[in-house]
């Protein structure tokens, strides 16, 4: 932040209001605090019976990668509707929601995932604009030299592990840096 | 947003962005684009034996109103992290997180509330700086009339209900408007 958003004034400064705890970007001519807080990524493990739907990615970062669909959720909406919402612009599919299946906190880059489980409505779908291609894939076919991100890595080993145990329970986990995230997070 | 905050120019248009679908703040000078996204809350609903802590607030809104200690999620934290950070600021309790209890969406102030079982671990608490008051309740001593947010009566009644049947699910919902609370969100 270079400038107040409020005032417009170029004297921001970085310090702990007064009764804070952390530092804030605080205009030192309207006293404007601007706070600033992790954002939710919502989405969805979409499934078609022992198969599950991925995307891969036409945008950066990761660019050719697979992924689930999911995106930043959306002010004015509910987290079901954001990971719906998500599943429709990337993989252009109808999903009736099953239920929150993973809460994935990454604190090195501010972001909490939530994942549910949603089942295809139909053999409907197909790459959105921020997709080259959306596949089913069984788990003996998943990908996973090239999954885009280690939070959708976690989350298929979670979800294949539960199909064999036949019980999908919620998993909340945190996601730590690994050397190869680090350089593109 | 009255001004830029990356280039401090006032000429902010509300538009849709190529490619994308809502409409965002945009600077029309230097092209940034200012997201706004929800806001996490996380707290606990804090255990001891058959009772549960209440804090009663000491800052608006809704001052004087009980409530559970809960607040807004700061970056670089776990959603766990900023729960029991959020139980010690405002009720300065140590809690071992049991599960993610609530989940709640509220679209129209877009938040979104984390709410986890928490069992304290002494008979050690007092308010924060937030609060006038920290009080454990049974489920019959509850001040119904008096609790500070809708969000929070609805934790409350799962959790007696749950207690009740001796199982504690998790429940995720979206929390409407209610013509009391639109007065003050």
């Amino acid at each position: 932040m270079n400038y107040c958003s409020e005032c417009g004034s170029a004297k921001i400064v970085h310090k702990i209001p007064d009764g804070d705890h952390l530092p804030r970007d605080i205009c030192a001519s309207c006293g404007a605090i601007h706070y600033q807080n992790p954002k939710i990524i919502a989405g969805c493990i979409v499934e078609w019976a022992d198969q599950i739907l991925l995307c891969r990615r036409a945008i950066e970062p990761r660019y050719g990668l697979w992924t689930l669909p999911a995106g930043f959720m959306e002010n004015r909406e509910t987290l079901q509707q954001a990971a719906e919402r998500e599943t429709w612009e990337e993989a252009q599919a109808k999903v009736t929601i099953v239920q929150l299946y993973a809460v994935f906190s990454i604190p090195h880059i501010s972001q909490v995932y939530m994942l549910f489980r949603g089942q295809l409505q139909s053999l409907e779908f197909a790459p959105g604009v921020e997709s080259l291609e959306v596949k089913l894939f069984r788990q003996t076919e998943i990908p996973w030299q090239t999954i885009a991100f280690q939070v959708v890595s976690r989350a298929l080993q979670h979800y294949f592990a539960d199909c064999r145990n036949g019980h999908f329970n919620l998993h909340v986990e945190e996601i730590r840096p690994q050397a190869k995230e680090e350089k593109v997070d």
